[in-house]
């Protein structure tokens, strides 16, 4: 099976590619973790789809499987559920050499990650990320979190799971939006990182949209070798893992400003990436041909590439309560050249100049 | 100043010991923090007894505090208060760099650690501990939690601070009750590291319970010394720092069918040691002659020796429950020899035995 290694010395962990392979996944897990007691969280979407395919296989290779679903949604990613799913951890017997596995997208993997980050001080962890959005993004890496109601993503740690298993299959079920806001994702990685990845992406689009196996393969493993890259170099976000917040600056305002309902995550950074691409090009970073090739590429994938009913002044306060702003400055990752960004200081009227 | 350092490569810290010395903790602590933002933590005993003195010397060295305090007792160690804490931090404008200090005893010590490795996944930490068991024992090796309704510390993290700041005069204002519940864990590092201490405190126990600078100076200074032998050499409680937990086993089943109530945690040790220390002598680890010498030191100091009310059966699900038991087996930390000891794998009918 293709795998991807996440270098982090003696927490080194491998991302499996996997293409309807449900029926391996308990084997698999077997190896990566101390004992045959595993706590499987996930939510009213994906339960109904895979829970009892992956829970045969866990009965299969001898695991001990308790299972708790959640909401969909990231209403559910409170300090208040994780506290419910602590305590039936808790209840359901679980050691600090049991493990717990999160089946389902980017809520599920943050909050089952945070679960395991801090149950009993932390203990064995497994990602099987079910949209395209964990795939290529949150279930790499180790961020792990919950939110407050006030700020997301604000209780948290840097949690390493033990292995990754991704079965790019899945993403057939997603519906479009789903897919589109993982694809935004990856866009963003041929901007930052990859260019080859970023025209790979413009000429086989309606491949990547229609969901054929080899482009999705392709664009999935790729993102995630690139993001293990990043991780393995700055795993803390001390400095270059700050660039994967390309799009995010914006994208996160626009989600906090609109309750984190009228935008789903992916489409929220793709306009930012566009306002920050914007950005660049004001401030001469880049030029109007690349501005262009972004700002296209999001209206073609179908991404919206604008907000609507925002006040600026409201954005710029949303922009400045970002966990990643200093006293004083706004730091922003804009794009200063193909597959290259920067870490660059603005000044706020230039962010004004570019918000509508 | 006189410092102790627990070795932990990128993440050693000092832990500095002084004597009516608060009006230098601003200065100490601006040396091992990023930024002058800072946010303490106390409760509602200590608060009129130092915060006002800390605030001060903090304020001398230019930091910005801001202060929560919460309700003294094991009950304030809940997910509830954490996200109050985390809340007050988020409200306060609390960044990445900024840090936490956790002024007072075990329970502050433990839950401000927790808020601290879990805001924004961790930010700096520091430790003034003011009880005797919180010097000697909970502010030194990174082990930070909160309590679920039905379990002690299941909800936690490894999370070292960036230094520990111990005032040994602070001990002059604690209650009789206070001193000794740290004293039965000084008592532990006699009977499980380092038999001279046991033998200090054995001849200079008077002293000691008259809180001579002397004594107290020593036998904190030993404590810290080897607690942080222990967690530089097995940080992750893997296989030695587990001895750490010798009286633990059943002093904290007797904690739990106590309602944490009727004793404090230091006395609950103390009667858990006794109790382990005979179990160590029905198995034949220990001689008759040894197991008296714990048994009077713990009497002689005024720390109960037995507890009262609790059936054996209750007793033994308790200790079952406790999270460092495995499938089937018992593990116990039993003295061997002097100032020595194992961890051993003990038969139900073995535990029931012993006790009463």
């Amino acid at each position: 099976m293709d795998k991807v290694v996440v270098e982090l010395e003696e927490r080194s962990y491998p991302i499996y590619f996997d293409y309807e392979g449900f029926d391996r996944v308990g084997d698999l897990i077997k190896k990566h973790v101390r004992s045959s007691k595993t706590f499987v969280i996930t939510d009213s979407n994906v339960y109904p789809l895979y829970f009892e395919k992956i829970e045969e296989s866990l009965k299969k290779s001898g695991f001990d499987v308790t299972h708790e679903v959640i909401p969909a949604g990231e209403t559910s990613k409170t300090m208040e559920m994780a506290q419910r799913l602590l305590e039936v951890a808790y209840d359901s017997g679980l050691l600090r050499d049991s493990s717990i596995i999160a089946l389902g997208g980017g809520v599920v993997g943050d909050i089952a990650g945070f679960v395991a980050a801090t149950y009993m001080r932390g203990i064995d962890f497994i990602q099987i990320p079910t949209t395209l959005l964990a795939q290529v993004d949150s279930s790499v890496g180790g961020k792990v979190a919950v939110n407050l109601k006030k700020g997301k993503n604000i209780v948290g740690a840097f949690y390493q799971p033990k292995m990754v298993y991704i079965d790019i299959s899945v993403l057939k079920t997603l519906d479009k939006r789903e897919v589109l806001s993982g694809l935004a994702e990856v866009i963003k990685y041929g901007v930052i990182w990859d260019f080859d990845l970023f025209t790979y992406i413009e000429k086989n689009l309606e491949d990547i949209l229609r969901l054929k196996e080899e482009s999705l393969t392709h664009i999935v493993k790729r993102s995630c070798e690139i993001k293990a890259k990043i991780v393995s170099l700055d795993e803390k976000e001390e400095n270059l893992r700050a660039i994967l917040n390309f799009g995010h600056t914006i994208g996160h305002a626009i989600e906090a400003l609109t309750g984190y309902e009228k935008y789903i995550h992916g489409e929220a950074v793709a306009i930012g990436m566009v306002y920050e691409a914007r950005l660049a090009f004001n401030l001469g970073y880049i030029d109007e041909g690349y501005l262009e090739r972004i700002l296209n590429l999001i209206k073609r994938s179908g991404l919206p590439a604008d907000y609507e009913g925002i006040e600026k002044t409201d954005m710029l306060n949303a922009i400045k309560l970002d966990k990643k702003m200093r006293e004083g400055k706004i730091n922003f990752v804009l794009p200063v050249g193909f597959g290259k960004v920067d870490i660059v200081s603005v000044k706020e009227e230039d962010v004004l100049k570019v918000l509508k």
